[in-house]
């Protein structure tokens, strides 16, 4: 099984309670392919700027993953410098340089036709719903967006909205998307916007999937895989993308798309978004193995498991 | 098993987007009561004012609950009136009227010596500690208490806590009485202060337990029981105090006290106060069957249930 990520490289500059790092290799995309590449072959579409070396290049090959559909565009790449208080929930950016970003026109490559799996990540809907309408075969197709978009380019998000199987989003921008402050009711509101699943990201809380009628299966009863309580959160940054690449993932390994895979799914999202935060940037995920994935899995399971 | 619970019987006026009530029975030991009424006997000690009628008694009596430790004071009950906006997280507080609360001084009559659970509600920490040491012989005694205490009467505080086996907060009462951003590690500071087991109360994300080393049995991992998304939120007042009837109201029913025992009274916990929100004051509470609070029970389980 392939899939397909499209989204941003970018290098980050972070400052948290645990330290402060510097123009460090990030990006949803970066973030995404990674987590995901423990289940499944990833394929990259973003674009990078002259200062994209050999020494980032490695660390996607390192996991495997197909940079092909990677364009090199003349300038730098895009860089956001963010800060993070206590609370570590929510980021304070202090500057976001779009680069060769600002101009990005995702091209899939020929080789990378054949993917079954895509994942439109945090681009503009527009540009979202291009890829999707060129990568027509997949069997299933996730996609993000965020408060800007949902408010900046409404219009153009509905039309994408009807092309994503599975929305991954949180809490907040749920109940921006339908104007709707009761959780459950917003999520009605969005599954009738087209998609068959959502994913309700709720950081330290875990997540939510709601079905829409009869997708995956029957029965109509949302579900939760919580979070472990991580104590040693030293860099959130990314920790929702790997969430997105654990879950999408975990799906693309599956072979069949069922409910029960889906929910596994939302375990291994939850597990892939906590390793991320343990280190700065990418460093966790480089680090880790499918074994202590599968050992957090079983933790997470047995954090709400009654005998 | 009997439990005694000592706390507040108020008159509350209520805002929320669904309505508007006026004067209707609420307080804490209200709603503990009622909720754990379903478990266990249930014992009050409060104080009501002379506008605490026979019809108010009757809501108690019809779920059996003792009212011999209740003193009926010259002067009015207890009044408070708040308003809950949009995103019904957090109260507005229009008006604090303690009146016959002001002076209240928990009295233990003698029918209720052999009580073997005790809950202190939320009262000046140094009435908690006269309660808990006039009833020494209880097996277990939960506690409750809030940002007003923690920061204006911490000493008195501290001292409660080494009276305590099981405090029930929220995330920010957490972090305020641990002076810590991180929920494990300011757990694990709570802990410290002397409970052997910490619930902390996520609201609409459900809870989390905390354990002391080697309390309640081996093993050192959290349990959190998930909340139900619930779509029909009418009034989110006395959800925690249902939540800890739920969860103390099961502990005294089970027999025994270990792990297992209080994963379960997690869960029950988060089903007493996701009834309680479902219509204003304590009318859900009222019209509530065993039959509808088993089958909840096992919604929650299956929401996070992995096949």
């Amino acid at each position: 099984m392939s899939m397909v990520a499209v989204g941003s490289i970018a290098f980050d500059s972070i400052s948290t309670p645990a330290g402060r790092v510097e123009n460090i290799l990030g990006g949803s995309c970066t973030y995404f392919a990674l987590a995901a590449s423990f289940f499944t072959k990833v394929r990259v579409v973003a674009v990078v700027g002259e200062d994209f070396t050999l020494a980032h290049e490695k660390v996607f090959a390192q996991r495997g993953i197909d940079l092909r559909g990677v364009e090199h565009a003349q300038g730098k790449t895009f860089r956001w410098g963010g800060q993070y208080r206590d609370s570590l929930n929510e980021a304070k950016t202090d500057f976001t340089e779009l680069n060769v970003f600002e101009s990005f026109q995702p091209r899939i490559p020929r080789e990378y036709a054949d993917s079954e799996f895509l994942f439109l990540g945090n681009i503009h809907p527009a540009l979202q719903a291009s890829v999707r309408r060129e990568l027509n075969g997949v069997r299933l197709t996730g996609g993000d967006t965020m408060n800007f978009w949902i408010q900046g380019t409404r219009q153009e998000l509905l039309k994408t909205l009807k092309l994503v199987d599975v929305l991954l989003i949180n809490d907040a921008e749920t109940k921006m998307l339908a104007d709707e402050h009761n959780l459950p009711r917003a999520a009605q509101k969005v599954l009738a916007l087209g998609p068959q699943a959502l994913v309700i990201k709720h950081g330290e809380y875990g997540a939510t999937i709601f079905f829409r009628e009869g997708a995956f299966g029957i029965g109509h009863h949302p579900f939760r895989a919580p979070a472990l309580p991580i104590e040693e959160v030293r860099d959130p940054t990314g920790a929702g993308d790997s969430f997105a690449g654990g879950f999408m993932g975990y799906i693309a390994s599956a072979g069949s798309l069922n409910r029960e895979v889906l929910k596994r799914a939302l375990f291994y999202g939850g597990v892939m978004g906590s390793f991320a935060v343990e280190r700065f940037g990418t460093e966790r995920l480089q680090s880790l193995t499918r074994e202590e994935i599968e050992g957090r899995f079983q933790a997470f399971r047995e954090l709400t498991h009654l005998e």
